[in-house]
């Protein structure tokens, strides 16, 4: 069951098509990130401010469906949530839609490695965990 | 056992850089997609042609594992190839290593539908099996 | 004199980064592209209503100067508007500033062409100069 | 006349279209960045060592002139050089066009600082003055 999921709207820019007509395969990969940004500052802990307490975020995974088209400047809906996994990983699963047909754009995941600023693998600290439920291993 | 592999170097652009330091992740897809191009010109049936008879190849998924970092200017490796899944699918599987210290960088793969111009699935006609091989369900 | 300018605020997203620390520059071009989208649509012709109508507004120019860093998620805000240029042509300006400290990030301009859907230049229609005003040709 | 200057091929990307069947604009700039990377090394010295030897080129002023269309896998070919401006500036033209035909795709130029490690201004070291000439201004 998602927890502290965050929903909000965006709309696909010109930039992010291609000649088939429909967004860029990899642009997914960009909206994920913004959910990433948003949802961090949803949950009252803004990314900027986890880089400025020494955490960093790498993706050691991504995972995109794709489910449907998207054309320039559609108004799409992104759901999201983060949760961590074990002691030194962080998943965020992530659905995008047309917020008004609610036709499927796109879903799927990334998956995290916590560093520090040299790069070094680190513990999740609690001040993340107070924010982000554990992950259900049962569910995955 | 990959048949067809094809492998090439490539060098990370300076855009293609972020904050961290290392490739944008994101930009991975798009190296994938360098790849599927490359590939297609390597056996002789580049996809353009694909396109001028009709057949599309939009990602119906994605998945990249990122193994290690990559700077500007690096010089890197990707190694590909291509496989038909049943009768509607492709496949194909990506590496892409440091070109000298043979570091990997990423690997994963892209899972597209064949459509026609129309968008309609179809089946994969016989000049694109008589090319790729078929995919070794076991061996997934 | 701007008649009928825009203004809107966006956020630097993590995928615009390069490793200077700041925003990669290329992106500017396509933060300029969000800019005449937010425009169009604030006057009341969105962008998507001039190609159903068959009129598309390839670049023929750009400029952009780049006056001070962003980094990601600052929030900046962008200002354009547009102004037809003779019987053929359209011209953007733009400037963007950090949304708080009004220190400039960059600004700078596009010109396009207007070509019907087979990309051959047309005049400007009646309907665009009901909305956008004529550039003053002494003040460039 | 320009001196040094320095050509080379490459493909249009599928990621580089946009739904008009022609190369997004901003990708421009990024080819032109790829530009004065593949400049660099022609010239003995990659821009990975200007920044360890900690100069940077920031770019305070970007301009394209977009001439005609290029597609997905269209093979191009870039033609640029560099040169001082007075004591802190460089400059680099650059103008593509397509391979086979020679028709022309876009030019334009891009005009640098030059900083240190902490974004401060520099005057041009020897050892660049000593690789590109210094610009005509009478020819500007």
């Amino acid at each position: 069951m998602p927890t502290q999921s965050h929903s909000f709207t965006f709309r696909v820019r010109y930039a992010e098509t291609d000649q088939m007509g429909t967004f860029y395969n990899a642009r997914a990969l960009e909206w994920f990130e913004v959910g990433r940004s948003e949802l961090s500052r949803a949950v009252g802990m803004p990314y900027t401010e986890w880089e400025s307490k020494g955490v960093f975020l790498p993706l050691i995974e991504a995972y995109v469906r794709y489910q449907g088209r998207a054309q320039y400047d559609d108004l799409l809906e992104m759901t999201l949530w983060g949760e961590t996994v074990g002691h030194t990983r962080m998943r965020f699963p992530v659905s995008i839609v047309h917020a008004d047909s609610r036709k499927p754009v796109c879903k799927g995941h990334t998956v995290h490695a916590l560093v520090n600023k040299e790069g070094r693998p680190m513990r999740i600290p609690d001040w993340i965990r107070a924010i982000y439920p554990t992950a259900d291993e049962e569910a995955r």
